[in-house]
């Protein structure tokens, strides 16, 4: 039988920040490296080390300087990396639009799918009859996959080469697998890149599953940089689903 | 039954060029609009308009000589676009990876698929049996989609907007369409970004699917540009397929 | 004397466009290439080749709902290429940070410079003295710069190869060449770029020179892209200088 | 009197990794963060978590593999940050060419520049008589600077912001500034990039002071990830000068 799969999302890498010698200026106690990384980076442009402004000589409120004026550059030294499991392949596919972000995904011609891993969208997976529609589709285009792999490594046994032979049998068979097969995707990117998909792809508008991934992230980002992403507010929406929005709209 | 496509590539749009006044260079007579550009562009660098190297005073010579010491800023200038039919979902999502290029994408959301369209994988043509195998089988995926279509729009009645109750069961409901599913793209691009495309799709290595449309991509360009893809050499392999090479390594 | 240069822009390339076969759809009578490209990639996201949407069934309404809803993908399709003349050193390293430009830059290692040849800023060409100020200290730096060359060339005599003796002198006596020496730079990007750009650099805060760059590229394309720019209002401020802006702020 | 500025190179952010829980994978003892996460997402994309194949079952053997069959993707992963001062603004623009590295310049444009400090070319810092010529030279176009701010501050008088101004005033005179003036640039990119800009600027072709920079940032990321930058040898030139090449040439 099909597995239904659970998105999870674990933030596996980010930036650890050492301040130069010769500036004068050091980070401010309890902030973070990402954040001390953006203030540095954003003061490098003005040699403004000794803090001269008071209004933003915190590091919280030079932050959300940054943000207000839309000098979103300094946002771009810092970086984050998620491992992403449980999710579609077809939202696996919209989130690769993402030119920006880097990516190492799950393949498909190489790996061996041995048993159906799927990911049911909310909306059928809270109706039992809908969802074991799905899962028994999935399972019989398993089946499939399954016949026409052998079918295709026996019509393939002139290739001496048997890794090359289960690649091509592979990428083949795979034709038959569904958008909800699971895939899973390691995802970097710098702070600058991560509020812009989460300012596009957590709005009300977007698809549920990648709009539920850009949430996930958002909360994960939130512990690496509070300041960089406490403009996005968290909503729950009529069908129990949450979305975020900020008042930066510039960000779009 | 389900409707088998063959992939359909089209030019359907390259860069037109009109060289500056007050340069005392003109293009050479029967070069394409995108060699001219590139040529012009080169030659803008050093400001050497007025040919003094008789080696590469000819179009030809000076595209050659480009692409022999690795300068392949120029290429950037010319730009073309490709309306790619008959690809599956599969391939299109290797392609889109290709971040420089830009790309419209018909849209599995929003557009109502009324027969199961696919693309059959070659190794799976081939045979009348495993053909049928996976027809039927994305008959089955599409009778299944329909059904989650239809309960998904009865649960979602309550949903006033017509608009917004389509689209979300329509994003629900294509979790259980295959890799098969085809895919139209409008694919646009400069040339170096084409020729990196088909420098690494168009080896034997690739997937049999990106590695045909590479090729077929390389044989329109070759009227757009011939000289700047004159140094990919097309081959059969053993399975009566094509692959292109390069003896201008440095692409990769 | 050193030669004061003015702005020269010229537009060298944009896109022809040539519908697809087997679409059904047309580009309308008097619509630009470049517009009924993008119009053509918009439809292709959804097949709406026969201009179901009254509301949008005409080019210019259909390619400001694009942009009023925020699709600026299609606008990636179309392409345009200028080539900048009498710009600043200073002023062309603005230019080029915006990355999704692409660039071929008269080259200060390669060309010889017979006279100083500088742009002077507006501020300064504005009153005699000043103006006079700057081209004598620009002839001084040329004279130095001379100078200088000559002295390599002679402590380089060892060096057999000529074009690399004169190559890594010019290289060392550039230093000394100041901001305002004339750059001239081909600069190509698709319509989404061209609007970000002048977004971005036509705005009241921007740099003088930098604007008038933006200001002046935005009448070219509103050439090439009526509609796609018509959002843009030039605007004089209280210096006689010009600026733009758009009410669609969401492009920033 | 002129001040000259020797280069300096500090690495101020790299990545910090933390394997995800439910792969079984551990990273190996004694491997840098950078290089077990690069390993890491490579595996990912086959699932290979159990390293299988024992001639790439060690991180080194792992990430050798990676390279020598042009798999690049697993480095962008990995990011560096360097802060770079005693870069003259010339090579600093050559720097900021490289499109996929972020960066934060100091602004010529906001920060007073109180004393002319300079980057003195090798070729002319070997020679006293040359060194004083451009030093001199430096001063006089400090000085015309100075004389220029103060006469653009009494005319644009008018003007009541006075940080508006101080602005305008330095935007306009510093067109008489030299190539050679000091810069300092936060700079951040991914481990391929990184790789991309050593390969293409450490090479003997390159400028002197680009080629230094880079032989630099060498030598600080084989401290990141050594076994990523292994095959860059160093090189002295007969002019004392160092470069960097490798024989995995598929970079270029």
């Amino acid at each position: 039988m099909a597995i239904a799969r659970q998105l999870d999302v674990q933030l596996i890498a980010h930036s650890q920040f050492t301040p130069p010698s010769g500036t004068g200026w050091e980070p401010q106690d309890g902030v973070s490296d990402a954040e001390s990384l953006v203030e540095f980076a954003g003061r490098a442009c003005y040699e403004s080390f000794d803090r001269p402004n008071p209004r933003t000589a915190e590091n919280d409120a030079y932050l959300r300087h940054l943000m207000e004026v839309g000098h979103h550059g300094p946002l771009e030294h810092a970086h984050a990396t998620m491992y992403v499991r449980g999710i579609s392949r077809a939202a696996a596919n919209e989130l690769m639009r993402h030119r920006h972000f880097s990516f190492s995904q799950l393949s498909q011609r190489f790996v061996p799918t041995e048993s159906a891993e799927v990911v049911v969208p909310q909306a059928i997976a809270e109706d039992e009859e809908l969802k074991r529609l799905l899962l028994n589709a999935a399972d019989e285009a398993r089946f499939v996959y399954d016949e026409l792999l052998d079918a295709l490594e026996q019509r393939l046994a002139d290739e001496p080469n048997a890794l090359l032979r289960r690649k091509q049998a592979r990428q083949a068979a795979r034709a038959i697998l569904p958008n909800a097969t699971e895939s899973r995707v390691v995802v970097s990117g710098n702070l600058r890149t991560w509020r812009h998909f989460i300012a596009v792809r957590a709005t009300e508008h977007a698809d549920l599953e990648i709009r539920t991934l850009a949430v996930r992230c958002l909360r994960v980002l939130s512990d690496v940089a509070p300041t960089l992403f406490a403009d996005f507010q968290i909503q729950q929406l009529a069908d129990g689903s949450e979305m975020a929005i900020s008042s930066l709209v510039s960000e779009m």
